[in-house]
């Protein structure tokens, strides 16, 4: 490995934090998800902070030398959010993630940011408890990434996403200073609602440094049934039998027909020869409530379907799960690349949104297809790009304005989970009303005066 | 009635708008619940808008001259948030009462700011779905105040406070623009959280006009059980027994000995003698669900328990809640008036909260007391007043000063469901860093550089 001289900003930066905080930049802290779309940053110095004072001490030099500052989670987003785009210092928080304290008698805990999220869940588990939110790559993601972009899943459906289980935080605003909001109480009027500006703000108003969390008792049983459907329409339409019936699964998927040609091989049972969709609903509770439930739900999606699978035993339910967490693994493989945006559109538009994702697709020549969070009509809408292609790229970004444009047609959003980052850049300008973009950009100011706070990421207009 | 002429207000507001929108300005849209602390404010016109147009307008007008605006709801505020503290136009939202769009099957409505809360929660009833914030006075208070506080509730232990069902808003902003953030999905992290903003923003950066509600499927049974205990001490431990077990109820309500005191003889069943404690407990879920869940909670809260009280049947369970619900009027009752806060503290200093109010109720010379969300450690501290005896008031009032201390020595917040409105002011100023008072500050110029827009009120810092 090649050591490249430190920069004059390195040195400036250790004479004020010591050696310790600062490490080589090397390219695990350029880039994100959106590699496969050709964004990869620069960065002038690398910091890791042990304590949230450092970054307060970093965020404070920087924000003194006008040197932008880009956060960083786990570094798995798909919005580009944490790509440095133009040099300056990339505070990882990889080394933040103490439990600061954990009472699992009272459902809470406070980690700092750089704790990873499947540790968290880990945590909370060994104590009979259950933090809900199940973003992707929950191996690598940490939880101050999720809080960032207010971080999604399958269980959101029932629970909420990130952002409904955060109950405080610390955070680094500009010019540098470490302020708490919220706390461990369960409810809190008495500010404007900073803790929730903070969730979602994808490191453009502050830098989380840690977090008190509600916790819920962990249910005794999850029961999935994944129910094999003809296509998008009868998919579509058992869906919303779940909804219209009144039953409450904690969790409401979908994977349409191409996406199960990509991943149906590796699917966890037997997929029924003429399937076209696939809708995945996962009963929770006591085990008494969650089989009563599991069997009703079965009964709706199973009107018309081609088959069901029902996973018994804790080893075949989380064999579902690790195989759904791998679909979108399982789509970039066939061809390289994909493009994938996270468009949400009110639940009884989700068809339409399916079908035309595949007609934008047609019209620029790309195979398409989506899977997703159907109960909250949260679809991944995908095109799959060929590695080597760059003039194909370059169409499926094309095709992907056309996704935003659909969404909001459908009265939707342009984001439900990844965030604006740096791909989504200026198309809320589509979505809100001037006086509301308008506020977009009052907001950012008064947090972030200078804009050194991740520039050019959630950029509501252009 | 006395007819006052028309202020040359009312006259320029009139050949704006018309004079339908116009009304004579009578006490019942000058006071709230505060009147009793001595509040009443002044007013030089009263619009009641048929439109979220005429809203729009009506600010416009405003900004334009440099007249300030309070917006109204139900008025059952504790804060004063809704009193006009020196003239201005009041913007009463009770004509806009319209369901814009109703979708039960798919979970969902959208509905005007002047509906009643109560209207919300029985339309869904009607159609077998739940709207789970049930904040006191749900017959008067309207669904735009609900969520100009955030309003909480007994079921917000569960479910979430009033922010938690609210997917998107439609909102008059300075200098008098409609917006729309957020709709009928369930998702979005598009922008800056500005729904979540407006939630709980008390009427001070902008007027919310209608909302898209989330409902749920309503669970098939209510049970709850009231476990009477001798003291403070006792009745707390078991509170903490119940999350220690890991049980999930709906509502985890709590009463001291005083309030019991006031309210006990209404009771609907045997109050056990020497009972210094109740604890309300809620199962909700499928009917063997609920019981189920019932049993285990009753076993858990009447380890030491001197009676329980097992309500069965819709008409005893709803006879329960009744009582719950007239609790604050019970205590009023006792003297004539009370100062009652609602500081939230983390749930293992309850029984610190409920024993210090009592304290700092002695020391100065006052009867006091306190009742709540015991799940939320969110109690309403309170101090009985004489409804002749002003110095008492002013003494009850410097006592409130020592609540606010309190709840920040103890990790905990201010308000928990009542907001800061104008009784409250400067006191976050305790709780908060200047970093955050000072985002607080700057978020309020944001959206209202000229300070129109209910003056006064939740204001953090003096």
């Amino acid at each position: 490995v090649a050591t490249k001289a430190p920069s004059s900003l390195e040195r400036e930066l250790a004479a004020i934090l010591g050696p310790d905080p600062l490490a080589p930049v090397t390219a695990a802290y350029l880039g994100d998800e959106t590699e496969g779309r050709g964004l990869r940053g620069r960065a002038d110095a690398l910091v890791l902070p042990s304590s949230a004072d450092v970054v307060a001490r970093t965020l404070a030099w920087c924000y003194e030398h006008d040197v932008p500052v880009v956060p960083r989670g786990g570094g798995t987003g798909f919005a580009g959010g944490a790509v440095p785009l133009d040099g300056g210092v990339v505070i990882a928080l990889e080394r933040l993630t103490r439990v600061r304290r954990f009472d699992p008698l009272l459902w809470r805990i406070n980690v700092e940011a750089g704790m990873r999220t499947a540790d968290v869940r880990r945590l909370a588990r060994e104590h009979g408890l259950f933090f809900p939110p199940d973003p992707g790559a929950a191996e690598q993601s940490q939880i101050g990434g999720n809080i960032a972009t207010n971080a999604g899943g399958p269980h959101a459906f029932k629970y909420g996403v990130t952002g409904a289980w955060v109950t405080g935080l610390e955070a680094v605003v500009p010019p540098g200073e470490l302020v708490r909001v919220g706390g461990s109480v369960r409810k809190d009027v008495a500010g404007y609602d900073l803790r929730g500006l903070l969730v979602g703000s994808e490191g453009t108003l502050g830098i989380v440094t840690a977090a008190w969390l509600r916790l819920l008792p962990a249910p005794e049983a999850f029961l999935p049934v994944a129910a094999f459907h003809r296509d998008v329409q009868a998919g579509c339409e058992a869906i919303e039998r779940v909804l219209g019936s009144g039953l409450t699964p904690a969790a409401l998927e979908f994977l349409d027909g191409a996406t199960l040609e990509a991943a149906g091989p590796a699917f966890p049972g037997e997929v029924p020869a003429g399937a076209g969709f696939l809708v995945i609903a996962e009963a929770d509770g006591s085990r008494e409530e969650a089989a009563r439930l599991r069997a009703e739900l079965s009964e709706v999606l199973g009107e018309g379907a081609l088959g069901l699978v029902s996973p018994t035993g804790a080893g075949e339910v989380e064999a579902l799960w690790r195989w759904r967490d791998g679909v979108s693994i399982a789509v970039t493989a066939r061809r390289g690349r994909k493009v994938s945006e996270d468009i949400v559109v009110p639940l009884d538009r989700l068809a339409e949104a399916i079908e035309e994702t595949l007609a934008i697709g047609r019209r620029h020549g790309l195979p398409s297809c989506s899977w997703g969070h159907a109960g909250d009509g949260n679809l991944h809408a995908t095109f799959e790009v060929s590695a080597d292609d760059d003039e194909e790229l370059a169409r499926a970004e094309l095709a992907a304005l056309e996704l935003f444009a659909l969404a909001i047609r459908l009265d939707g959003s342009i984001s439900g989970e990844h965030g604006v980052g740096w791909v989504k850049r200026g198309q809320l300008a589509r979505q809100w009303e001037p006086a509301a973009l308008a506020l977009h950009a009052e907001i950012k100011r008064a947090f972030d005066p200078k804009g050194l706070l991740n520039p050019g990421k959630k950029v509501a207009a252009l």
